[in-house]
């Protein structure tokens, strides 16, 4: 039972809120109470305050549940078949029979306008009308309550388990920067890099201490102008071939059986102009200050400030318009902790953050460097390090 | 406008339901009646029974929606910047100014419990309680209605403009499948196959026919056992090392600008034994028998027969226990048609379908062949026809 401390922490969360149960189907919940990521969405996972939690899996994804589940009891329904029943009808019959008659209050998840995506990326599977509606059919009697806050709240602090299983996805991104490293130079485009570092990422990750289903999403912004706009919440990579003197960034994120790695690097193609080496050299001292100044009970503010006032002296603060960091791990992105001007946030033990200013010119193009830095009981943690030369 | 079509049939489906107005957030929707597809889904569409449709987007995208918007009023909000507004408050702002002292009921995205991610599929970002809570504040007075089963089953219908763009994607899993067959031999990895499978179609498709956005999602299982179960919902490609006389099944997913693929093939490497032809070529008729049988007015149940019929003849009846097919098109996956034996569709002009039978055994490996196959004014078209050789 190597995650036992995230049950406990929940339970004890759910105490504090008076909730007998949850019920969970987004994948990245069901991983962290069960350590099972959904293949697809169709997996709840009934979790008491007290007592044994259910998994409810398809019958076909036995194997892959049996590998890796912790502390529940997993229970099979009959899933795509030409003649099986409806999902609801199925999971319903199940949930229902392990409904606690003293149970008063359930929380569901009821406010994930942003979902991490299971194995199958290419469908998102997600909590609406019909499950909303199974929830009150299976626990009626109980009040259904919103339990999103309570979800995030916990997952924000992570356990050293967790910590770890986040290292790997940050270690493997590391096979997708290397490529990458290697392969800008004149002629070659943005959807080449992108594609190949993908690829790169999900044959030597694939295996990469254990790591069974990894997956990679890159997107290469090339040459002044497209880089100049890489701060964009995501950008489309391009056939442009590279010119000399041209930056490449490469914006990448790494799934690896569930677990998030959110990097960026930047190489040159050809010949660097002087001010562009200025650039790069000042976002890489502004993310080395904002990385050394995280420790537990530092405002996240502080730290955004770090690399902003580096940026500031350096004469491109305007040029850094985005914030400094941003929560991850059980997806892409998390609501926290947030590394901007106007976050109330305070660092803790456990806690993963990106570090990731950025300089984007109109006229030598854009840079950003980023890593992720878990907080630690003294100080801070990158996972994953790999290292920050432009050429 | 070149799908003005889609936009005059809904606005009559509204009217028959007495919608006033759509307010849409899933990125599958908004291509739906905008011909934009979000970057991430952030993006809204009010779009009125009368008068002009309003896109509402993060400036940051412009570039992205002037270059493929259609019919309705484009306007911008800040989105990702250190100090700008909360997400919510901006879009709330620029609805209210929209919306009409007449309207009496308006439509949302209540019950989609499967979602086509964005471009960033990385990260699914779905309309839950904080967006309708917007709804409710910014729509007060009026009843809001879960408009998802109108919704769809104006999807189920394609016009033949989305076919052609359908047409396109399936066109670009074509260089992904050469792939595949050029590569299958003795030694080379599931995991090897899928990462050049998507690499090729990524590079590759980019830029084929204008396609501007281009992501394909691969599983390829191999050997008996793995093949043996690749019916399954998705399948986990391994580092397993293909030996003499294994069937290779690539299952393949591909988006192209918010329109959708959905192919499978199969290779052998090195020798096939004699039962594997027998197999594949079962398979090979049943999936024809299958495209051949479509046409409007048939019954989706009947498609489903004459493709199991081919099989139950050949003795492999036991062996193929899925249905046919199901639409697909602004998703990897719609509800509707369904080629299965308990079917109660009937087909219709536009509607599109995969068409996929297979046979699984133990002994000699899993086969399986898959076209998306769209119902024309008398018969079938199949989207991007690709050859079918195992060998």
């Amino acid at each position: 039972m190597p995650n036992e401390v995230r049950r406990t922490k929940m339970r004890r969360a759910m105490e504090a809120q008076n909730l007998d149960a949850l019920i969970l189907r987004l994948p990245e919940n069901v991983l962290l109470l069960s350590g099972h990521w959904p293949m697809i969405g169709v997996v709840f996972l009934l979790f008491p305050r007290e007592g044994k939690a259910t998994l409810i899996f398809p019958e076909c994804y036995r194997q892959e549940v049996l590998a890796n589940y912790e502390d529940c009891d997993p229970v099979s329904y009959l899933l795509g078949g030409a003649n099986h029943p409806p999902m609801f009808s199925a999971v319903g019959k199940l949930l229902r029979e392990r409904v606690q008659a003293s149970w008063k209050r359930i929380g569901y998840e009821g406010n994930f306008e942003t979902a991490a995506p299971s194995w199958n990326a290419g469908e998102a599977i997600i909590p609406a009308a019909d499950s909303i509606a199974l929830y009150k059919e299976v626990f009626a009697g109980t009040e259904l309550v919103d339990a999103t806050e309570l979800i995030l709240s916990e997952r924000i602090r992570k356990t050293p388990y967790e910590i770890e299983r986040m290292k790997i996805a940050s270690e493997i991104s590391c096979f997708g920067m290397a490529a990458f490293e290697e392969l800008v130079k004149v002629g070659i485009s943005g959807v080449e890099l992108a594609a190949i570092v993908e690829k790169t990422i999900m044959i030597e990750g694939t295996g990469y201490r254990d790591a069974f289903r990894v997956r990679a999403f890159a997107q290469v912004s090339t040459g002044d102008a497209e880089t100049h706009v890489s701060h964009r919440p995501n950008i489309v990579s391009t056939k442009r071939p590279m010119a000399d003197g041209d930056f490449a960034v490469l914006e990448l994120g790494v799934v690896a059986d569930g677990y998030w790695a959110d990097r960026t690097r930047v190489r040159i193609a050809g010949t660097a102009r002087d001010e562009q080496v200025r650039i790069y050299e000042t976002v890489r001292k502004a993310q080395e200050a904002a990385t050394s100044a995280i420790k537990p009970g530092v405002r996240a503010k502080d730290v955004d400030a770090a690399a902003r006032n580096v940026i500031e002296a350096a004469g491109y603060g305007p040029d850094f318009p985005h914030i400094t960091g941003h929560g991850l791990g059980f997806g892409y992105h998390e609501p926290g902790p947030i590394l901007g001007p106007h976050s109330e946030d305070v660092l803790e033990e456990g806690m993963l953050t990106s570090v990731e200013p950025g300089i984007y010119t109109a006229k030598f193009g854009g840079v950003r460097i980023e890593d992720d830095v878990a907080v630690t009981s003294s100080g801070s943690l990158v996972l994953g390090p790999y290292r920050k030369v432009c050429n």
